[in-house]
């Protein structure tokens, strides 16, 4: 009997935002993978779900670079796809955890397609958390989306020329990893025929969170990697709630 | 002292998916506010939280028509943030629940931006929740966005026809609560230069979940609120991960 494989989002930050079913799979498994990405090897999403006490032998890390090039990223989920399926085959459980929600802008993408691939007699199964936008936003006190609104999500490095347009359209719009060109967003704010709303976010939900709304003061900075900028198009309370 | 008022996310539908925080907070509070939308006064909201065992002298419910003319709704979030705030004031605590997160296409946004404008002195948490299209993506097997891709979220009764454009931009494009239009997509759909991969997707989570590929097979039914369809453009998998 293969064990079931699950990918489990563990939310943006605070320990407290992981679901009820992400702790108790966490408990259930036999192993639980995870990235690291740091050079003294410690991991985000491991720091997430510390708070559960689970013991350090049911871990495994995997190393990825997290960079630009996915080249060896890809490499490393090749062989950490055949490690779990190892694992697998021998009756054992094992989940794979990442940051916020699996399938949203998530190292466990690549991992699922690759699994689905090669061992497709696996049972996957996916475990949705709360994402960075929604804790930000709550964090924020931001509505993201009435009920006529549209919102639109665009990883900042790949879409930043089309926003002038796209604030037309969608009454939010959230830039994911804003830090690579942070400098660039600020001279298309400030060439906006109107202003629109603009909130910066680093590591929600954790002891080094941080918000700010004046985003020129951070001008120059050198922002980390889980930054987003939330952009809010001005709107009348009363129209269409 | 003021009490705090607390907007609660529930999730999607799988009582499972309540994040820790909406549990502790929800066995805290002095009071549960929740909108109830069905003639025989049942509330989806309500039967989410349903296995935490809360006792029934805990709750208070508010009357919602859901109808697209908002206005009897706006009067009745008026009379419950007054409701709301006779609570508060009197030092007690006031959770509201809504399906999903708080400020993701939800009925407490009005009534937060009324409880902000009327006392402005009440302190309000939102508590995050797992949204809709993370638990469908997640059931469906369907990953939302990798890193290099966009996403846009459009109420489909107020975006339609914008929809074969956003398909040229957008690698993910969910279309919210399409029982009203559903007939008009299918078309649309049919239009389209390029066939995209297109998943609808009912009450997820819950007991009477739904998940249809073929959506033509749904032609003429009467479909219900809580529905929605991911639409995602078909792309190399080894494509920019």
């Amino acid at each position: 009997m293969i064990g079931t494989f699950y990918g489990v989002g563990v939310g943006p930050g605070d320990p407290e935002l992981l679901t009820q079913k992400a702790v108790r799979v966490l408990g259930e498994v036999d192993w639980i993978f995870h990235p690291y990405d740091n050079p003294d090897g410690t991991s985000f999403s491991k720091r997430i779900i510390a708070p559960l006490g689970l013991p350090d032998s049911k871990f495994k890390s995997v190393h990825l670079t997290m960079s630009r090039d996915r080249s060896k990223d890809r490499q490393t989920y090749d062989v950490a796809a055949d490690a779990i399926f190892s694992e697998l085959r021998q009756g054992r459980s094992v989940a794979w955890i990442t940051q916020g929600d699996p399938f949203f802008y998530s190292t466990f993408m690549y991992l699922y397609e690759q699994m689905r691939k090669r061992y497709p007699e696996v049972s996957i199964e996916v475990i949705p958390g709360v994402t960075s936008p929604s804790a930000a936003s709550a964090r924020a006190g931001v509505p993201i989306s009435r009920l006529h609104e549209k919102v639109a999500v665009l990883p900042a490095t790949y879409g930043l020329e089309a926003l002038p347009g796209l604030l037309d359209e969608f009454a939010t719009v959230f830039l994911m990893k804003v830090n690579r060109v942070f400098d660039q967003l600020l001279e298309i704010l400030a060439g906006l025929p109107t202003p629109v709303q603009a909130i910066y976010m680093e590591k929600v939900g954790t002891a080094e969170e941080r918000i700010v709304t004046d985003l020129e003061t951070l001008k120059g900075e050198n922002l980390p990697y889980f930054s987003l900028v939330l952009l809010r198009r001005h709107s009348d309370e009363r129209d269409g709630v």
